[in-house]
């Protein structure tokens, strides 16, 4: 079983209109609410790949609710299973503004609620638990209001003890402080990697990652694909073709991609032509955690990889 | 006792972001949500005012809930009566994004819940007796999907039956609708009178207003202040000064003013000169049915009032 985690649930909203019109009053003519949160992304592009996966983290009030409401759909259908854990402040909405005459989306992010650390103590507890049962514990995204900065160190530790492998995708602080647990993989994109290191080179910044404790790193470059630095060498893997559409998800797609390959033990190799392939067919779909499966097919056996070292 | 009446209730959102840049991942810093709709803005206008006055229309949901918990907290402090009728769906909610830079907003207004035919002969049995207690009745803002064009013009005849006088603030084909019912006040700003009579000029777009059933015609022309058109006379009121900040609760502050001198039987100058120096107080105001009370002080002795005709 892969388990993610989403310390700050999201109810993402995506609001279609016409084109967005900065200090204009919009009427939206079509409201699409569904659970996310990085993690619950990450579940969702597992769960449609057929790996039994399980959903943790943090979610309350009624939004929470409704966040569960809508897992429950997706499990029911995909197999995908819902563990969150209840916290009494109430979880945040996303907003992504459509627009359909050019397909861009503009992104509202609410910071979530605060969390205590009682509230966090309990949820460490439970997740000792579920990584005990995992392959592979996945944790991305924000750090919600009042967790401490080095929240995902002590998840990764926790994981360690468990038996599982970490997969972390965060940035800034919350990343850097989660670096000397010793974390499986992490993955920056390239503006996060420049941003948590100084070094504008992405050699130098994974080198720097690996140096404070990452096993191994893979950078994403948007369209031009991925660098992995690991211990057992450095690739490149680059789609084929580029492709035009929604850029929220393919990070997502690209870590269940990586996630998927550790929890199979294949060599690395495969496992970033998957998450290539992935990220490259998540551009097509308007909602993080979908991706197109004619694409990622194709895709799958021409993404090129290339050693770099 | 004033009646309002927000068909189409809100839980008015508002998030306040850096600058908005379309195509942009923004991190929302602070996040406000209080109870909205035009009729609800104009009783919070009204209530400030110390008139007394009762909030109807139609709410649901969690959203619903949210919506009449933000009014219980507004009646403790404003005297301020919810009499809000609960619907099967879930009402809507709009977002304003507004720009720490630059002070601008920019609004995204959902549709709203379906409304059955049921739920709607409900709700007139109800208006028929809050219209009975009422001197006069408000009806703001757009209609939710699901009940008829006429929808104002009926309530119309009800009020009217009832020995209320009406203001009605809508535009479109529901404004168009209503006339036929007669309604004591309509106020279409300058843009939505051109639109519905195709006169692009206001005093022509006024008279067939009157031609069609309304009683006085209010236009507001935002800075420039308003025109009136009425059996008594015809006017124009304009501000001494231009004010610059948020317009959003202007036209609502307007009507209050308007609705304030029907019920004490104002002359009309005094009621313009009100209506217009509560627009351009509540322009300094970040949320609609708020007003800065010093300028409105200021203003409503120094507004120019002059007979048009």
């Amino acid at each position: 079983m892969i388990l993610t985690v989403t310390l700050n649930a999201a109810l993402d909203v995506t609001y279609s209109v016409d084109r967005l019109t900065p200090h204009a009053s919009h009427r939206v003519d079509a409201t699409h609410a569904r659970a996310g949160g990085k993690g619950v992304n990450v579940a969702r592009v597992l769960a449609t790949l057929g790996h039994p996966v399980t959903v943790t983290g943090l979610a309350g009030g009624d939004t929470g609710q409704l966040i569960r409401a809508d897992l429950r759909t997706a499990g029911l259908t995909a197999g995908l299973g819902d563990e969150l854990v209840t916290i009494a402040g109430e979880s945040r909405r996303t907003v992504t503004v459509v627009s359909r005459e050019d397909g861009d989306a503009t992104v509202f992010n609410e910071a979530g609620p605060d969390v205590t650390a009682e509230e966090f103590a309990a949820f460490t507890a439970r997740f000792a638990q579920l990584a005990g049962r995992a392959s592979v514990v996945v944790l991305a995204g924000s750090l919600p209001p009042g967790l401490p900065e080095d929240a995902y160190g002590q998840l990764v530790s926790l994981a360690r003890a468990a038996g599982a492998a970490t997969v972390l995708d965060t940035s800034g602080p919350a990343l850097l402080a989660a670096l000397s647990a010793g974390p499986d993989l992490v993955k920056p994109n390239a503006a996060e990697l420049a941003a948590v290191t100084g070094h504008p080179e992405v050699a130098a910044g994974a080198a720097e990652l690996r140096a404070l404790g990452a096993r191994a790193v893979v950078v994403s470059s948007g369209p031009d694909g991925l660098q992995a630095i690991t211990p057992h060498g450095s690739w490149r893997a680059a789609p084929p073709e580029h492709l035009a559409g929604n850029p929220t998800g393919a990070g997502d797609a690209c870590v269940a991609g990586l996630a998927a390959g550790l929890a199979t033990a294949a060599p690395w190799a495969d496992t970033l032509r998957e998450a290539v392939a992935l990220s490259a067919a998540a551009v097509l779909r308007p909602a993080a955690g979908d991706f197109d499966q004619p694409t990622y097919e194709r895709l799958r056996t021409t993404v090129a990889v290339t050693t770099t070292n």
